[in-house]
């Protein structure tokens, strides 16, 4: 038998009691031993709770109890979870989390301790929620050299944007809707401003390429300037607008980005719609393989980090290898030199528009302003034509394989 | 350094010693260790190959080489591959191939010998090519009851449907097509025949249901009676019409079934088009996951095959825990009693459909025959509907959440 402890009974942590008792016969027959939740670790009370006799509220007793071999950390942000999760590494107990934002801050000090510890830090359920992403990336795709990797990764955005190109309503009215059915918080700033997909990015090119990749390093735009006319006219053209993080390798070193992007009706990015994620990997051996599913909620992420937990109760004594190098500056270059065709909206007339960008590809779907595709360039490229007269009110790249 | 040896130099064996040259510093980095291929066996000659100073003619070389630990199977069907994955599990040496035919057929057999000498039998590239399918399985949604797995599974079936659909070829001249691009066999039958799908369903059923699931226990359907009339109507209605092998849990047992379903528009597996394959998991924990990718091919199966290897690299004394049961007559279960709506095409008047089915949805595809969508019924009511004289010329089911 294993004894875990569960730091924080939030939407994960209970998830993961709820789950851990549920398909207690599935998992224990999977870990091939029973895996048993002996403390649960939060400061407030639950005493109605079915698990009450769990909980403590003193995280030292976690700490000296030689039995917890295996923590889960689902506390959430940076602080005390930083705290906790480096004290139980230092005393060689594996921890296992969904925690994104300490991941993307601190993965690769966290991982290197986890190292000289014999312990493992494993974070399945930080990208994607329940789909399987890491561990494939890591432990599927190791005979590739990696060259990009994209997607949906953040649920609230996509719900936001789906429902708005599905029923014409705004961004704040949707953004309500999110609220009310409760995809998106009552602060939805990490979401909507793309921080949380930027986080993931940050996780994956590191994971991908090899060194930290930080939040500060990535330029993220949300998706607040998204207009239901922009959806309207992309759809016009054949086209779904989507958030992306993108990253890819750029000679030695890479650019990573988080931005709203056109994506072809065709591609099945486009489909992944709602609170769904999906996340491309193009391997230089395999090409691209994509992943989709539930990327947050209680019992997928319960599903991705339980399967880290019976992961690490294989590996008591052996670590997982997943590690990267501490980065450093300029690792990531700014997204501006990459290539790709753009959608833009604009006042400009249509001969302003062909006279300063030649061939272009109008969207129909508006008389009273101009929105278009324009041929491959880079931003550079396509700033220096803006500045000539042509004031862009949107701006997005449209994803392709450029 | 790890001494490999590769059984069979077709596309799978050449592809696998081409990508180990061409990412050897990826692969030794990921490994941990140089992963060196000591002999390639086969009859033929290839005096011209760049690693022709590797080619032997002698299996019992390889078996009694202590330095080759593991060994890559890449010769095919059943008869030698057995005897020589029998001999080389027997004495301790780890097995790694894309063998499809041989694992759905004695996997269990080569799984339980492979345990009993601590040595692994590995053979992620079996399904879905370079798609990770069998590892995000079985490590990573460890934590779910799994309830269904189906799939988009083979590429050939599913190039020719995108053919006919995006052309309007009829069927045999996609098939031509696809003989030309090299995406079909001189004798397709395997393909057309759903045989490779029902191979590949096999594998998957057992890993998720844990009995051994044979190709004999599934009832098997083609794409031969898919016509471009079918396709067409289908798409009026807003479907695709993807082959799937199929397996869902019916009480304590299963149903698997390899058939042409409609997909709606809007479902991830209807824009795996080509060549691609999609593999859909549903946990019940995690919901619906989906995988993408080249689901054959050199590359793509070697990225796979060589994932494997690694692994066995790292578990030389570790048994990996695959396995399954040996299975028994009665664990699969016919599909007539699976629920869905279903497609039909006929000559019957729409009077008569209606006089009989009660509320269908008709295609407005076609004046001269009858095409439409049921309601939701199983086999034997749809069997017993259709004996009242509606002769059906096609008959899909259409997937949905039943």
């Amino acid at each position: 038998m294993i004894n875990i402890a569960v730091l924080g009974y939030g939407v994960v942590g209970s998830g993961v009691v709820s789950v851990l008792d549920k398909n207690a016969d599935r998992i224990t027959q999977n870990a091939a031993q029973e895996i048993s939740v002996k403390y649960i670790l939060d400061i407030r009370e639950f005493s109605d709770d079915p698990y009450s006799h769990l909980f403590i509220k003193d995280f030292e007793i976690i700490v000296s109890d030689p039995e917890v071999q295996i923590v889960v950390e689902a506390i959430g942000g940076i602080d005390a979870a930083l705290m906790y999760t480096r004290r139980c590494l230092e005393i060689g107990k594996s921890v296992v989390t969904s925690n994104k934002e300490l991941i993307a801050e601190h993965g690769s000090e966290l991982l290197q301790l986890a190292k000289e510890k014999n312990a493992n830090y494993l974070f399945e359920a930080s990208v994607g929620g329940g789909i399987p992403v890491i561990r494939p990336l890591t432990q599927c795709m190791t005979a590739n050299i990696i060259t990009e990797i994209y997607g949906i990764l953040n649920g609230t955005t996509n719900y936001i944007l789906t429902d708005m190109d599905k029923t014409g309503a705004d961004f704040s009215a949707s953004l309500l809707d999110a609220q009310n059915k409760g995809y998106a918080e009552a602060d939805p700033t990490a979401d909507v401003d793309g921080h949380d997909t930027c986080r993931k990015i940050c996780i994956l090119s590191s994971l991908a390429f090899g060194q930290h990749v930080f939040p500060s390093q990535v330029q993220t735009e949300g998706i607040t300037g998204v207009t239901i006319e922009d959806l309207h006219y992309a759809s016009e053209l054949g086209y779904k607008i989507k958030l992306l993080g993108r990253a890819r390798v750029v000679g030695d070193k890479i650019s990573a980005y988080v931005a709203p992007h056109l994506i072809s009706n065709d591609s099945i990015l486009a489909v992944v719609d709602g609170v769904m994620n999906g996340v491309v990997v193009r391997g230089n051996a395999v090409g691209d393989v994509v992943f989709c599913g539930a990327g947050a909620g209680k019992l997928p992420t319960a599903s991705s980090v339980i399967a880290d937990v019976i992961d690490a109760s294989k590996h008591l004594h052996a670590q997982k290898w997943i590690s990267w190098k501490t980065g450093y500056d300029g690792f990531v270059k700014s997204p501006m030199l990459l290539d790709s065709a753009w959608y833009i909206r604009t006042d400009a007339s249509r001969e302003k528009v062909e006279k300063e960008f030649g061939n272009v590809i109008f969207s129909e779907g508006s008389s009273i302003e101009t929105a278009f595709m324009t041929g491959v360039m880079n931003g550079e490229m396509i700033d220096d034509i803006l500045k000539r007269g042509i004031s862009a009110k949107s701006q997005f790249r449209v994803l392709g394989d450029h």
